[in-house]
């Protein structure tokens, strides 16, 4: 790559994004620099804009451009329902299931300790106010099954003991549309375990 | 997704950005949006500095910050050949192989009647001249080998007619490392057609 400083700075702008190489951030910046003007011009306006105008709502923390967000605000749903996700798009994907009306709240992250997050680094207290000021009667955590994910649910579950609240899990087990011969043996184990009357 | 105007207008940024879908792009935006202010800030600083610190070569049309680039500027390259190659990001491939040391033109596009792109709307009449003013030897004419690629190469060597000067296009064949099993017949044909003695 010719070295020109304005285009490695941003080459390495578009490298900090989630899933790009320096291959494609190269691509992308040739992009920005023989479009014309108006492309970065409104592709900086567009990242100062929701930058400044989004933030955490009130009560869930997910991400909204008001004061709390459009699932808090929305009468429809059932407030006795929390369902606990790691971050903002896992709502989208509860969501898109339509199977669920119930409220959500965004941890911004998993407790590990490994990469030195604890309990005060998610939002973890917003929470237990929620579930103390409110009628709550189920929790769901609904973190990723992986080690943080798992370890996260199990904190919150023993935190939230002392209230009347019931703390759930999403099943685990085989995916629908899956194969039995190509499931792994730790997903197939649960599956069994988890075993259900038909 | 959930609808927030701030927030579905950076997705749409994102997703104008080559080989980026909706899905990525979304992915993008929530990284921007749950990051410290300062990733938008300097991301969006570095769009407009590139944008306006950048532009294109007097010479070769290569993007540069200065009035010629580092190439046309380099005393020890041989003024007499030119590569003429169709966008900046190929100077890159051809100049990884330390084996070229000429200059370079940049077109910024191929002439395409289909996609609406003539003669005119490349930078053509800028090599032309350079072919008329100094005195160059060789012109390789390094577009891709497509549709488009060809007939820009036909096009210019048609063009260059008039003038005393080689016109040349690379090799094509199968390439090294490759395997003759899975070789593409055309590639494998024109391999044949071109053979060397050894």
């Amino acid at each position: 790559m010719q070295y020109i400083p304005a285009f490695s700075k941003l080459v390495e702008e578009f490298e900090k994004l989630p899933g790009i190489g320096s291959k494609s951030a190269q691509k992308m910046a040739y992009y920005i620099i023989t479009s014309d003007k108006s492309v970065a011009k409104s592709f900086s306006d567009a990242l100062l804009d929701a930058k400044q105008k989004i933030h955490c709502c009130r009560i869930c923390q997910n991400i909204t451009d008001k004061d709390i967000c459009s699932l808090c605000a929305d009468e429809k749903r059932d407030k006795s329902v929390i369902c606990v996700v790691e971050k903002p798009s896992d709502i989208d994907a509860v969501e898109r299931t339509r199977d669920y009306n119930g409220m959500y709240h965004v941890l911004h992250g998993l407790i590990s300790p490994m990469n030195d997050v604890g309990p005060d680094d998610v939002k973890l207290s917003e929470l237990l106010v929620r579930v103390s000021e409110n009628d709550v009667r189920e929790i769901i955590m609904a973190t990723s099954p992986n080690v943080e994910g798992q370890a996260t649910a199990m904190y919150i579950a023993k935190l939230l003991k002392p209230f009347d609240v019931k703390v759930t899990g999403l099943a685990l087990g085989i995916p629908v549309g899956g194969s039995l011969e190509y499931s792994d043996s730790i997903t197939l184990a649960r599956a069994i375990e988890n075993r259900r009357e038909i």
